[in-house]
């Protein structure tokens, strides 16, 4: 399938391990410069329930195989091989109206992503299929029953429905949480640019990394895919509100509780401070940050800025200043030298948002933007979905209503004058939920009360001023490590976040047992799970050969108040707790004089280190260290040391973590940690 | 209003912080025990857009000028003043078919669901309205903008649709979170026991404790409340299918993508291992679980064991002995001595039960139980719900479908015979989602394929064995710390689960912004944010003059061969990276002989520490310490000591976090941690 230039292809779906040729009923998609037919589409010929099928009974399997850790690597692959073949990708991207800026975010962005969940997945999740959530929790008196919860992979399939404005960024961000939590996917990308992801996809599939069944694609309509749906399964969509409630109320969808994610309309709004002044850096930044988050893209990114909130006292320099920013943008062909902002996506969608234009209009003044007879570079006007920057002004902010409900999805904000913070913040709450609001401020006061006024209303807040600015990863741009989504009328979705949008895909499970039985499920021991004891001192043991529970307890060491007083001259650290028995026992916790923390830590290595090389090579961290108990001159310690987790890290090492525990002469906890070594995976003689 | 015994009441809902009587078209609540009746209930005369408005603006604002910690207190006030003031309804309890046992779950269950909650507020909760959610995050090359989660309370109300099971436990279950997190509710109890809860509503109301519209009770019909939704409101419903999806498709929560949450028909099963044999004890422990679970509270909870599952060769020992165990339960008055098992809450609860076993029956065999002339000690079987437990058993596993789907809500459940572990999976799976499994098993290998294969379809995994079972808390009980829900059919919502609950109430956000600004929102200063500069250690100034960033460089110090040689030999930790130069340079860490990690730290706190008495009380502890770089003799050390986060603990001390970082000569870092001290809060003079 070639798809560059004007040539027309039919725009097949792969189905089932193959591709589906597009049906005899296959309706024309348009290109976004010219209105030429790009590509043929229709899903006509497709057989849902064998695709449903296909995901669940090749797919899935394949997918459960693999640990997280497996699936990190296979990410990361995918990622390296679209990334050595996109450049085929940005030539037919031009044919979506995207400037060369516009398709880096949509195919760069896109690919990045995956490469980040790869590293997020190799970096943070575990070499199996159970991920903890939280820790143990006892719940009982003696210990003999214990609770906690874990997270495993749904038995199910992913329907990732997507909106037209990013064709491969689009797919790919809800690909790459899926595919690591174990999940396969069926994406439907809107038909007006489905041509491009159907690319990326054909690139996917000639790759031969992914299993059968774990990508499939449709290019046209839904069909009764949804029918097929279950309560294991997950429906991801991007689009409209109207669009999404059908989905939502969809019969299987609601009876079975099918995970339903939603991002849609959302009335986005930029805030300038009252504390910035025409003429300071904040000014110029947010001049330059609306005027771009009103043009990336021609204004159709769910994060543009709709809403343009200022203080009543400079929305006359802010109008100015921004038109004349704006006026300044080229519309055309993106293909052309010069050209800035390219068309809408097609005439249908120009006509809604001039629509949409008209309705904003009945509250709001235009400030600048022909709406009707745009300049347009190196292309015909009547035939591309061209529109300029369209700056409008509430004339009325107290009584406008349309300004927060109507979404115009292209180059096209309001400006509206707002009297003080706790105005500028039930203004933007109007909008009734959003993905993302900016405000620029250096007073940070104003950022605060911003900041704790929007959040509830908001997936993003993106706060910036001078020292921020610069670095900026800019109003409109969802991060893979960030949440993206947003309550109310956006949709109350939330994608991304990092490993956060790896749990949509899990089911969270409290699982309750005996502590034995818990670390073997969980793969983590905790005190009052079964010891193990071996022959040979577990730091003589390699890394496979640990097991869970293995523990040693050290002979005992008493502590001196010789020890104390040399350990403090010896670091230098004479607190009186340690040196000055009266000043000690004037201490609320402690008796009277008492060992450092430090000193009972450096004893405690001294009790369970082995001095000859061995398979452990480093002692690299400690976590949760705890001192519970004070330890006294002539206390007598002893320690318990026993193998908690082991975490694979690569051919030659893995970590191991171990709890410790301190104790003293009456058997009371005196310390808690958990240390952590590394640890060669094959045993070294001693 | 009295409500205790035979005395029939009109039922009163609690709105716009007033009592509104039942209205004229009341209808009698029956007592499950004779069908007299108890209560008259309306809520026609209730204006429910006014109910929300209250919430709203009077409930809302008095819960968020509260911190996290503010609520955390009130709602141990209020738990000590329900338990102070129980008494009351246990009487009334009586009236609903509840043993004392079941009345006890019920009213001291739910009274120690909100103690449970005022204790993790109180130690996992900020003092203030902005919760953290993970790390800060990096999002640029040079530090100047980065980014972080926070949580905040929605700005909403909270709507409890409940069932008739729990009126005490299913009102506070809900209550608690919604009110730790700051969000205002109204809670709609089942009409048939509304009574009970009316009854616990006005101990809350008696006791001045709640604010004006923190919380409001409808007795009747929900009326038009839902069309006053918004999106950052929350619904929460607990009862069928059927009614969950007229609340979950309702226009309003569909277009303001409302929360929902729903815990609905649950088909949970226990499963008796493949290693179980008669006479064991874990035979044992299944069938006094099954039997407990299927009489407890009559068989009215959503997590009554439905689907008995044992192996082919075991189903007959399991039919006979839980026959005969069941066979032993006294129905009957559950005032009258002896009864072990109240009635059906009212008779046509006792007609669907009737029609429900019909439909079980179709696929298969009654064991036990005379569905139509009960034995009834105490009472007349025709007046009140009464039924026996009923014990079923399937005529073909392989092709039973109503046994997965029919959920019979009261003492119902059917033995299924199955073949092997795969095959038990298999048909668990079959009830397409459900709160809670048991498995009795003592083969940790049996379990663990057991847990794995089921973890996805359930909220919580029960998995017992002669180790845990005499401590367990139950198949059948939801506990605060775990999360109660299940997937699907089961609702796909879920509740409790220690501070996982109380997230439903908050909305995630993604803040952008310099790291001096996130500080300040977060409470929480990392690395690259501004360090604060004071005349005075930080050692010497009290817990509430410290500045979050307030730093000390500390004066550099050279570790010699001497000192690390010194030290190995005074605590005993002689490891040979320490002690041997050729034996370090082969590992792969070193470049020769280091110094000892606690070397480090000792020497950390020695050119940090303040020797005099002041307003640091302890160094308590030490988390995520990572040894980053080693340290050779002759290199020379440096600690930089910054306020990273303060927590108030009470009046006397609070708790400082402290950011560490020790540093070598070239400016390297060495190693990083987090210290925590204890600081008083009057500034100690030297």
């Amino acid at each position: 399938m070639k798809q560059t230039g004007r040539k027309i292809v039919k725009l097949a779906s792969y189905a089932y391990s193959r591709w589906i040729d597009a049906a005899a009923d296959a309706q024309p998609v348009a290109s976004a410069i010219d209105g030429a037919t790009v590509a043929l589409a229709s899903s006509s010929d497709v057989d849902f329930a064998a695709v449903a099928q296909h995901a669940r009974q090749r797919g899935l399997p394949a997918l459960r195989r693999l640990t997280f850790q497996g699936r990190a690597g296979l990410l990361k692959k995918l990622a390296q091989h679209l990334s050595d073949h996109k450049a085929a990708l940005y030539d037919l991207s031009f044919q979506t109206g995207a400037t060369k800026r516009d398709s880096a975010i949509d195919i760069d962005g896109g690919i990045g992503t995956l490469f980040a969940y790869a590293g997020l997945g190799r970096r943070e999740l575990p070499d199996s299929n159970i991920l903890l959530d939280g820790p143990l929790l006892p719940l009982s008196r003696q210990g003999s029953f214990v609770g906690r919860h874990i997270e495993t992979p749904l038995d199910g399939i992913a329907i990732h429905v997507n909106a037209y404005n990013f064709p491969c960024w689009g797919m790919l961000e809800k690909l790459a949480p899926a595919l690591l939590a174990g999940v396969p996917c069926i994406v439907k990308p809107a038909t007006q640019t489905a041509y491009l992801t159907a690319a990326m996809v054909r690139l996917i599939v000639d790759s031969g990394l992914l299993p059968e069944g774990v990508l499939q694609l449709i290019c046209g309509r839904l069909g009764d895919l949804l029918d097929h749906v279950t309560g294991q399964d997950l429906v991801s969509f991007t689009g409209s509100l109207e669009t999404s409630l059908v989905l939502r109320n969809h019969p299987a969808v609601a009876r079975n509780a099918t995970r339903f994610v939603a991002e849609r309309d959302s009335l986005n709004a930029a805030i300038l401070g009252t504390d910035v002044a025409p003429g300071s850096p904040e000014f110029d930044i947010f001049i330059r940050e609306v005027a771009r988050e009103m043009t990336v893209k021609a204004g159709q990114k769910c994060t543009a800025v709709r809403r343009i909130l200022v203080p009543a006292a400079t929305i006359d320099a802010v109008s100015g200043a921004l038109a004349e920013k704006l006026s300044r943008v080229v519309v055309g062909d993106p293909r052309v030298e010069g050209v800035t902002m390219g068309p809408l996506v097609g005439l249908d969608q120009r006509e809604d948002v001039r629509r949409r234009i008209e309705a904003l209009r009945a509250e709001a003044d235009l400030v600048l933007g022909d709406i009707d007879n745009p300049a347009v570079k190196g292309a015909d006007a009547a035939r591309g979905g061209y529109l300029p920057p369209i700056l409008l002004r509430a004339r009325d902010p107290k009584q406008a209503a349309a300004l927060h409900q109507v979404e115009a999805f292209g180059p096209v904000a309001t400006l509206v004058a707002y009297d003080d913070v706790t105005d500028a913040v039930a203004l933007s709450r109007r909008g009734e939920g959003s993905l993302v609001a900016t405000a620029v401020t250096r007073d940070p006061e104003v950022a605060a009360e911003l900041a704790f006024g929007l959040a509830s209303y908001h997936g993003r807040l993106h706060l910036i001023d001078r020292d921020s600015a610069g670095e900026s990863t800019g109003h409109g741009s969802p991060l893979p490590g960030l949440v993206h989504g947003g309550p109310g009328r956006a949709g109350g979705g939330e994608e991304l976040g990092g490993i956060r949008g790896v749990h949509h895909y899990l089911q969270r499970t409290a699982v309750q047992g005996s502590p034995a039985l818990l670390t073997r499920l969980a793969g983590h021991w905790n005190k009052g799970a079964p010891e193990v004891a071996e022959n040979i001192h577990p730091f003589r043991r390699g890394f496979e050969a640990l097991a869970l529970g293995e523990t040693i307890h050290t002979r005992p060491r008493t502590v001196t108040l010789a020890d104390i007083e040399h350990f403090a001259h010896f670091t230098g650290d004479t607190f009186y707790a340690h040196m000055d028995e009266a000043a000690a026992k004037a201490n609320p916790f402690f008796p009277g004089r008492v060992a450092h923390g430090y000193l009972i830590l450096s004893f405690a290595a001294g009790l369970f280190v082995e001095p000859a090389p061995g398979p452990v090579l480093a002692n690299y961290g400690l976590d949760s260290l705890r001192f519970l108990k004070p330890v006294s001159p002539d206390d007598t310690i002893a320690v318990r040391l026993t193998v908690k987790q082991k975490s694979p890290r690569n051919a030659d090492y893995g970590e191991v973590r171990w709890d410790v525990e301190v104790t003293n002469q009456n058997g009371e906890t005196v310390a808690t940690y958990e240390l952590l070594t590394l640890n060669a995976l094959t045993e070294r003689a001693a």
